[in-house]
């Protein structure tokens, strides 16, 4: 007999099925015995009337992976459930089971999983992920990033995006000389890839428009709930633009994109978490740096925008403007890694935007140089040596077009989203500073 | 004025457009010259009889990028044309043409990107990784991978899989204890990840059905045409499988999606390569391994397949079934990993496949151990100590439903399917024993 997973359980009135999944929980009452399976769709119920089931059951502890071949009821029409939990899912339970471990008794995790919430520390959590990202408030998360990745892409896909794979393995570091994980590749000096931003450069001289979707790593000796050593970079690059405001076109676009996936492929997800997806503007309020400054009542020589600022700034353009989010251009050259092109009209301006979320920022892109004088130059003017971006830098003098692009942090992204406190809570595995397994 | 790509030049005759690509060729003849512009689309031909227009496009070198501004005009229709080569793009060409370049004049790379095949050594085009991309053959090839990956994920969301990102980084090696890059973690020893095999399994205890595309990394010492050192894996894993065959019949029907989604959307790069895509059978021919043992002429000892049986066992499957693709089933368990599912009938043979394409090794899969126990016993029987494995195997413990998976390699994917000789040709920036840069 084909298995039904639980959401098509409402459809098969009346009729004997199978389910498989795991014991999500078992209640033991007198008379008769619930059982609670769960599956990748949702939960089901089972109920118990024989003794012998009952007996089989009682050795079946919780997570236990089962098969129950039952009959589907309507709820209320059967006399045994008269005592079950009022939370039957979708109406109906399944009567006249049996029940059959597709193995071991399990040993159950050190917090209960059928409970709303997990109420296990989150270092707890993440020791136990295997079991812990079973927790439906845990998998929804993962389930919410899975189609804000998938929309990313379509969004993409459909302007004649390519997407791209390129090396996590370098041989220098390429956002700067700090917080880079060093390894030994067959005896020579390499690093883990700070970012594709190189490569995805050098890729608009091939397909004009790219993406990469992958892991990223930096080694930050910070400890806090936003930074990870590894983390998933949504990551693009396009050329032939005027200015940084054909890039905030595109991530205008990109970001309305993940927004309608999340709400079409998780929508359970997103009831499970109680979160609705914000409306992106068709055009996201901008703001001059300088601007932002004097709205954000800080003085005017201020080089960056302070955690206090941006709270300000988010509350400024819901109030003033009716959004969640708000693009603030033009940050100061000095604060910019060297390869940002500088404002012609005010050249100590970058090209350069901030992309702030409900007064927190969740992405940063900008206008690229495009010019290999220019690279030289802004290397000289820093300080910073030529011969670790020799390589990188080489392509530049074999014509490529003005550019620039954009990343997103996958983790930050979906944890402002559903308002997780800590990145790791909407991570399946995280890497930090302290945690290197599961 | 919008830019107009090359492709749709073709609707736009009599009008006056405005271009922007990179200098592909120039023909300097007597009385005329002809610009091809290349542009992410393709070519168009742009007809130069201004001596002013001419004097510019003089001073700019192949690769140099620049925009035009000309009427499109129908081949043929226009008396300076006759001269210009036969292949104007569409039908049709630019006249009247002012040419602007958008950056300094290019260096032209170390090979001519206009010919139709790219000359320069293997090695001289990975060193020059960057322009060498462009050229058509090379750019092909990454757009089939695009496609590719994209229909591997288009086939599994169909079915309900979801996808997930997991760590790179590891605390202790994954499929053997050889060849493995080591680096520093904040002080601890750790290894990249040499696949996502544990995580994808884990997972499946969350979602039942789970992929994921990302990068592995293999510390081969090996300098072959097939071996990289960091590839792009396409790992798929799912829960609540009878056995092997049901994870095959996924395999297929992602396959089939693949190679769907190739035809469709990289039609234009499948030309370009002269490649058509194999049709995938309703249901792939599947011989047991000993069969395949007799069917190629090997002794029925043999542990394993060597590449002549394997070409043998392809032209019998084109041969007995009209399929280039062939299942060998149940590889002996001594030639498997230690997660491996033994037959239940015949424990020395596994559960284990390998999808040949056309006589090669395309892809290997099978099911896996899901009881604790077994995986103690599978370790111990094998003289492999359970220490490194133990976080891993832990969640054993916690209730696992009987599953398997299998992993595409995408570059070799890709070079089977296009017919490459290595890897390299269809790698963007390929990562090897010798290779680092670019």
């Amino acid at each position: 007999m084909q298995r039904t997973l639980s959401q098509h359980l409402p459809a098969h009135v009346g009729e004997t099925v199978r389910i498989a999944g795991w014991v999500h929980r078992r209640r033991l009452l007198k008379s008769v015995a619930f059982l609670i399976v769960r599956d990748a769709a949702g939960l089901a119920q089972v109920v118990v009337t024989d003794p012998a089931v009952r007996a089989e059951l009682e050795k079946l502890p919780e997570e236990t992976v089962v098969e129950v071949t039952a009959t589907v009821t309507a709820r209320g029409s059967h006399g045994a459930s008269k005592a079950a939990p009022a939370t039957a899912p979708g109406g109906v339970e399944l009567t006249d089971p049996t029940v059959r471990p597709l193995g071991p008794p399990a040993v159950p995790p050190p917090f209960d999983l059928y409970r709303p919430a997990l109420t296990a520390s989150l270092p707890t959590q993440l020791d136990n992920a295997p079991t812990a990202l079973r927790h439906p408030t845990r998998s929804a998360a993962l389930r919410i990033s899975a189609a804000a990745v998938a929309g990313f892409r379509a969004a993409l896909d459909a302007r004649d995006f390519v997407e791209i794979h390129t090396p996590k393995v370098v041989s220098s570091s390429t956002e700067s000389g700090a917080n880079v994980f060093a390894l030994d590749w067959f005896g020579r000096p390499a690093y883990l890839a700070q970012s594709p931003q190189f490569y995805k450069q050098l890729m608009v001289g091939v397909f004009e428009r790219v993406y990469e979707v992958g892991p990223v790593f930096r080694a930050e000796p910070h400890d806090t709930v936003r930074h990870l050593a590894q983390y998933t970079s949504l990551d693009v690059e396009l050329g032939f633009v005027a200015d940084h405001h054909d890039v905030m076109r595109v991530l205008r676009d990109t970001l309305a994109g993940m927004l309608g996936t999340v709400g079409e492929r998780a929508a359970d997800a997103l009831a499970t978490l109680g979160v609705t997806p914000p409306q992106v503007p068709t055009e996201i309020p901008a703001v001059h740096f300088s601007e932002a400054l004097t709205i954000a009542g800080a003085p005017a020589d201020e080089p960056d925008l302070a955690p206090a600022h941006e709270r300000a700034l988010g509350e400024w353009a819901r109030r003033e403007h009716g959004s969640d989010f708000l693009f603030v251009t033009g940050y100061p050259m000095a604060k910019r890694p060297f390869y940002t092109h500088p404002d012609p009209a005010r050249p100590a301006y970058s090209n350069g935007f901030d992309l702030l979320f409900r007064g927190l920022e969740l992405v940063t892109g900008g206008q690229r140089l495009h010019r290999h004088d220019d690279y030289l130059a802004a290397l000289a003017a820093r300080g910073e040596p030529v011969e670790p971006y020799a390589g990188y830098l080489d392509a530049f003098r074999h014509g490529m077009p003005p550019h620039g692009g954009f990343a997103i942090g996958l983790e930050r992204f979906v944890a402002r989203l559903v308002g997780a406190a800590n990145v790791r809570e909407v991570t399946a595995f995280p890497r930090d500073l302290h945690r290197l397994t599961p």
